[in-house]
């Protein structure tokens, strides 16, 4: 496929306060004129890659042609790899290339494309660069724009396995009789509490209509309704819906259900069946 | 009036932490390659209809031609409808479509640019959506993409009448014989307070050059005068100026008037003439 | 240089909650259709005019070519001039123009791409604006659009001469035997602390291998290790690096330096030489 189609997507944990991310903004487009550049988010907590991972995950189906530029890099000027990678079943509907750091960031959202077709590793920036790196603006910004433009990702580095990009262990999800043992995801800026776990969890472990979610750490257990939409809950009531992104997810109308439950990202919180005549 | 020009204009309660506002870029460019994607902002606060209806409508009459995409919806996936909106005066120089939620966020500034000229229903998102809907992504990004590309009004949904979209209160405001009650309506990051009375209403009051600000519950009372720039301000003093959007504005010299005041947007604050020899 | 080349970058103090930054955005494109329009960042501290001119400083040498536009202006509607600056010495790989307001937000930036080659006062915004005058929206914006569409800077507004440019006291940095006295002019998202020498500082110093960081008011000092890499540090202990900008940064591995060493931008911090045998 011919360059120059679609747009380079940023998602870092650089934030917007300083002119990190308006720097990388740059550096592509000066390495590549013309191109859309397209925030996805610079919001992720520093160095959470974790959480990088899954925000990319969520948002690759939905991202037209390009290439995705990803850099939650804890490990900067270590021995980590800088890579790029090319997804195998791309259909010029989403995105051809995912560039950053090779500590996780990356493989969910290939994954969800498709899977790898090749990756190579980048070479550390020129000499000319002083002092420390910054690679957003050395490394990935170049290649993202390269790649945008057309050239090979053999032409940007040493070809490697695919197979062997690291991989953050699977979020976690238990499917018991009655009972769905699962890793909140993500607390989105509603507070609505992503799980892990999606309608076939649920299913599988046959949850039912009445159910309850039990807490971490105290135990403590809420009544919860399934519902289609925020606002069929009363004040203070927690719902259970599938989001937009396929997952099971506890919600609240117009109130955070992660401040209701006091849960966080990376919690293990478990949906449980309420046996008849047992409603909480 | 042929598509592809101007603009998508963005403006939501989704914040710029998650990756809501990059995936509804991502959604609108996809669906119309090519088109420039402006944030008005992402920064409305979470539900807050009113306070995202006022900074459309105030930065309406500013924008260019295009397509403006406002969400703050806490009715989603409830039966409220889901509207796109022509503007009546369009002139090439301003806005020619909203799309948005029928839920108050809309006619203001589209009053604004001179009224309805037509609207229509947009049909939901798409049985192959997966779980609760994402209208941001779903339902008004291809929307505006696709009046942004040229496609009629008429082609995207129902017809409706724009009389019928749902109206959210004026702002009040109420002028008295050397008085005006009148509406926070705006605090921004400087600490500026925007009223909903204009100078109209301040010659109406007769308030005259001496004059005092009443707060809300505690009827506390401050002295403020009129300026014309905030340098011309001493420290902690306050001042009245016709803003940038043509409202009365309480200001301090690079300090924050709603801190000084402790007022907040919804408040009704009295301004009131200072009887001569009574200056507070 | 014909115009139309390149981007116009944003760089203010005016956040991202408010729609200032997209009004702007807007304006810019409005007046100059076909415009890449790219943020540098919207958040400097409100007013921080010292803190504004630092990150313009930083970005400069990565910008592509076009003309930034950036306003942190605590003056305005007083007396202060509105700018419009040219660069001597531009390549066509860097930005050719800057545009603010004059309080010396410009000049570094300025020099660091070469210095001024000419510069004008721009207009008032036209008396039809209703109240205060918002320079972003209708000063700033239309001249950067037009400068970036071609037209010359003397037909935008008065020539002045450039060496009357308001400008900042540089950053202090006071090099003694074996001591570096230096102020701290970032502090970043991560708790990077960049300090205003750089390394030609640190050799004049001769602060050698062993060395220490003495805070001020306290007194208290800190031991710190010079590191390539943020990794190389073990948990709490302090990095002494050339980072990105080519300046020297106290920096820790994960956690933020600024709060293990409570500094703040502004504060004075002195690098010192451990003798042999009292590593601290």
């Amino acid at each position: 496929v011919a360059g120059r189609a679609g747009s380079v997507f940023l998602l870092t944990d650089y934030g917007l306060v300083d002119e990190f991310a308006g720097v990388v903004r740059a550096s592509v487009l000066r390495h590549a004129p013309g191109v859309p550049v397209i925030d996805l988010t610079h919001g992720v907590t520093p160095f959470d890659v974790r959480g990088g991972a899954l925000g990319l995950v969520r948002a690759a189906p939905h991202l037209g042609p390009g290439v995705v530029l990803a850099v939650v890099d804890p490990g900067v000027a270590t021995s980590r790899r800088a890579v790029a990678v090319s997804v195998a079943q791309a259909t010029g509907d989403g995105p051809g290339y995912f560039v950053g750091p090779d500590n996780g960031l990356l493989p969910w959202a290939v994954d969800a494309l498709g899977g790898a077709r090749g990756a190579v590793a980048l070479p550390p920036a020129s000499a000319d660069a002083t002092g420390a790196t910054f690679d957003g603006r050395d490394v990935f910004a170049p290649a993202a724009a390269r790649l945008w433009q057309g050239v090979s990702l053999a032409d940007l580095g040493d070809e490697l396995d695919p197979d062997t990009l690291v991989r953050l262990p699977s979020p976690r999800t238990t499917v018991g009789a009655g009972t769905l043992e699962t890793e909140v995801q993500w607390v989105d800026r509603f507070g609505n509490v992503q799980l892990a776990a999606g309608p076939d969890d649920a299913a599988a472990a046959a949850l039912g209509v009445e159910l309850e979610v039990v807490m971490p750490v105290t135990g403590v257990s809420r009544g919860v309704v399934w519902v289609a939409a925020f606002a069929a809950l009363g004040p203070g009531a927690l719902g259970l819906l599938v989001d937009a992104n396929g997952r099971l997810a506890l919600v609240c109308d117009r109130q955070s259900a992660a401040t209701v439950l006091d849960v966080h990202a990376g919690d293990i919180v478990t949906l449980r069946r309420v046996p008849d005549g047992a409603s909480p």
